[in-house]
């Protein structure tokens, strides 16, 4: 563009002088219209994205039983603020290296200056919203976390892996690829981040699960005992938000809206990020049908959520029917995982490591489907290098979490419920349990 | 503007040769922003009125008693699940004929071939965008009928009246007038549903609601039992959603942003929709405390969404003076078609008939105070075309579902709850029943 | 932009004279393309700060107990609809007085007239989104006082002062600032209105909470006994939600999107509000953890709520760093404040008081560390007056009231719930109370 504006001056100021004014005011503009636009688009994805917070908040809140609720809700909101700190503090810096030390520069030098500079070039835009948007992502990998360790995680000990996790663990996993890292050279793909947020959420989750262990009286005697959620309407409440939210993670994750090609980009993203949660509610609502006879609405919960993540490495290559059935896998996995997973005696709560690490394992691998230029064992390759990473450095400071301050509450506590032993405060203080 | 374009040129290439191709460039930046808009329009749209889904979600589940909330969540994301898929299937290829159709284009050359293509001219838009905010107005009529049929409906056979609503009743009805078809040829006018959408999914329940029968208990010995719902907060909430998500609704009906007078029309819709919500609500509150004495939040729930529905024939030409009027009478029905329903023996759980069905007849006659062009008349065939239609063909299909595989639940189940005995899982299974 | 556009003009068509119509249209496009994108920032803050009707609703339905949520769900609904009418009837034309008495206009020329106009000169909006916008900010101020007199106020009277607030009371204030009145005239500067919407609402919610006295059984025998909140699951979501639609409070503040600086002016507050909540919540979170030595969740949340009001009037200047600190000192305030003014034995049953007053309090007097040309002394100054005059004028109206209707309900119904004694209809009336 500014090549050609240029040329188009130094002809055109030669015969008509004023316009040469003109013509800059206006290819001005053009780049100004294009850097609102991508400006406006982090903006929206990422009051979406963050609107997802709410979403795992309520969906934790409805899955988990009423004497930890509070707990729940609290651990959720807390991590949320702590990524906010946190990514700004070290994160962004980590994840995107060539944008200069935001410490040094907004901390030290913390009164006058400031801190987000802003590239007007057309094609920019503002880079607080660039901030705004991928900080967002980042609070969704520890939301990830929160719904697997719920019920016997402490407190503190949890926000502390929230705070190494939001502050190094996901930036440097992401910065691998989104910061321009060897993953992104190998050629591996992944749009919205079914890898790098999900996959990297659920090994997190992972992690802290298997040192944690499983909640008192979940296995016995080699049966598997329910747990039922305390409140399903919330749960659904949650799996909307994050079904709502979803079109900004996605979207907004095209970067740019701009031009007529990224505008239509953005709405095909829309429209198969849509159908592949539509087809994994209904690929895990027939699968509970057939397997278990009874439609089963916590799978079908988790399944729209599976097939979000699904689509999540590849929304915008995938006709329509390729949506359909990348969701619909991602659904049927669930339904799966979820039991095989108990026979493992990992006890994941709310089925966040079948959604977020073995669906966005199937997205990741599913790219090439649609995608040019990318290959299944590049995809493996990134998902085993951001998996693997984020699994040992979560193993290791859960096992260190464990070791120094302790990371499990009491029996009792656990029994009596963590909002009372932990928080002094139920969430529901009137309803009498049954 | 294509026509100005070329005459410009020819007359600015014989003096300044390069200057043609900064005036290209410069008209094409303002063909892409207005593609741009409308398609950003499409898209914000589209993600307020899936959000409806979940309103209505959160409403019926409020409404209901707590022995059929999970099911009624259930119902709640499968009919959205069926009608993602049902509608790209057949739904919007009935419905805008002139497409192509996208049965054969899509899933018979499933790889490699994008589905949606996009119209670039200037006024243009993405298809993508256009598709994802179509698909939500036609899951939004199914969502219409599912709290009607509330409490007693079985699951399969209600999902599968949603397939054949969201892919063949729908489409056909809204083919008539937003198709192009006789309706529109005729100067019907429905700016955005009241008649389409609102009547349609109203006329679908009615048909249920009488091949159903009541809810065991409902109606004895001359007198209406009252059955609360069992969570007010959310049907509150609910309530709070789907005023939210009309703005997407009626405002992005104008189906263009790219001019300023598109601009300042979705303004005057928005402004114009929420007066209508308010005096709705207003006006319940009012006529509840002068009927019995007391106010009845139920009422002032549906008054809002009456005013809602009433305004969404014509949102633009009112002024707001007019919006709150028409909202105000809609909120009236409301309090005065909910018993008088009762009085038919006809069961309407969450009140969706006088909501949608009455208040939405209202609004496709108010139309004619502030529309030139319309007729009471025309609005009136409009209304009973569309109604009649999917009256009919809902009936039909209901009484054959019936005959064949069985609508209702068994009596045992339904005093049970539908939770405990079609899905064996309970929304609040740790509060205790009073 | 006029100005310049006439010179080129004139100097371009002496040569060229068909460009000058194509220079016509750019121009005129480009205003066009700023007016848009202006609308379109008030139209999306707008649907944001209504949602934040919802989550007051939510937030207030949390924490009062299940005896009296039906009653707070009918408040914040009707409060809502009566702001939207009142503020339309006159409050926006006393807050504006230059914009055109609409009570002539609209009402007596009710049939035919459109009620507002546009200005569609470059940097111009739709007067009709900027209504939408700013009629969000008048229902807000009526949102904070609801929650301080829940459990005790008398609906109708309660619904009377919301009327006399909204239309009257709000106006002038924020007149006095943002119709251009004297405060703006000192330099006094509140961005999004620390102090023209919460202290405002803070000060109406304190004269009537002295007027009205504590709830029964709250101050006994010189001891504060709690009444927990009996949903915390809904108080968490309404501060998610509240949270959310602050980005639209903020952002849209900024009343222009139509330029770069604009633009990424909206995105540094974007990320600035976030970061203030993010440390309201964690300051709080840390300073209950060492006061208490146990978290406590609606401290949280009012945290949050409190780093929100603290940013609010200079969400702009600050760097992140800034917003920050400024959002911590908020969530520390309200952690002391709370028991503090239970010691004064004022009841203000969610901490509206703390949260809006005192934090706006915080924010108003915090621009002057970030932006130039404000000082603590005129930003006292802005605070007292509008503070002083809201209430004043509260406490004149809550006692008339009083004498006149009564405003609050008597022991018996308030001992037994407003739900049933003064609606009839309880929130969740199958759930047995402990």
């Amino acid at each position: 563009m500014t090549l050609r504006k240029t040329l188009m001056v130094s002809a055109a100021a030669m015969l008509v002088p004023n316009l040469v004014l003109a013509q800059d005011a206006e290819f001005a503009s053009l780049a100004d219209t294009q850097f609102i636009f991508n400006t406006l688009l982090f903006l929206i994805g990422g009051f979406l994205v963050f609107w997802m917070a709410a979403g795992f908040a309520m969906l934790e809140a409805g899955l988990v039983r009423s004497k930890n609720v509070t707990t729940q809700l609290t651990k959720n909101i807390a991590l949320f603020g702590i990524a906010a700190i946190m990514y700004w503090l070290v994160g962004y810096n980590i994840m995107y290296p060539g944008d200069g030390n935001w410490l040094i520069q907004d901390v030290l030098g913390a009164f006058g200056t400031k801190d987000i500079k802003t590239d007007i070039d057309a094609g920019g835009y503002s880079n607080a919203s660039d901030f705004f948007f991928q900080l967002m992502f980042c609070a969704t990998t520890a939301s990830i976390v929160s719904g697997t360790l719920a019920e016997r995680v402490r407190l503190w000990p949890f926000i502390a892996f929230v705070a190494l996790l939001t502050g190094v663990i996901y930036p440097i996993g992401a910065s691998w690829q989104w910061g321009g890292g060897f993953l992104s050279q190998m050629g591996f793909s992944d749009f919205a981040g079914s890898t790098l947020v999900h996959v990297a959420g659920g090994f997190a989750a992972l992690a802290g699960a298997i040192i944690l262990g499983p909640r008192i009286g979940k296995y016995k005697n080699g049966r598997v005992i329910p747990m039922p959620g305390s409140n399903l309407a919330l749960a659904t409440l949650g799996t909307f938000i994050l079904w709502m939210g979803w079109f900004g993670f996605n979207g907004a994750s095209q970067l740019a809206m701009g031009t007529i090609e990224d505008a239509d980009a953005i709405a095909q993203i829309f429209a198969n990020t849509n159908m592949a949660a539509a087809a994994g509610a209904i690929a895990a609502m027939i699968m509970t049908q057939l397997l278990y006879k009874k439609v089963d609405l916590t799978m079908v919960l988790n399944g729209a959520l599976a097939g979000l993540v699904s689509i999540t490495a590849g929304p915008l290559d995938p006709t329509l029917f390729g949506a359909l059935w990348i969701g619909a896998v991602g659904g049927v996995i669930v339904v799966f995982a979820i039991p095989f997973l108990d026979k493992l005696k990992i006890d994941d709560v709310v089925g966040a490591i079948p959604v977020h690490l073995l669906a966005g394992l199937w997205g990741t691998l599913a790219v090439p489907f649609y995608t040019d230029g990318t290959s299944f064992g590049t995809q493996f390759i990134g998902f085993a290098a951001v998996g693997g990473f984020v699994f040992v450095v979560s193993f290791i400071a859960f096992t260190i979490l464990k070791g120094v301050v302790g990371i499990r509450v009491s029996e009792e506590a656990e029994i009596n419920g963590l909002d009372m032993s932990e928080l002094g405060m139920e969430a529901y203080p009137e309803f009498s349990k049954g």
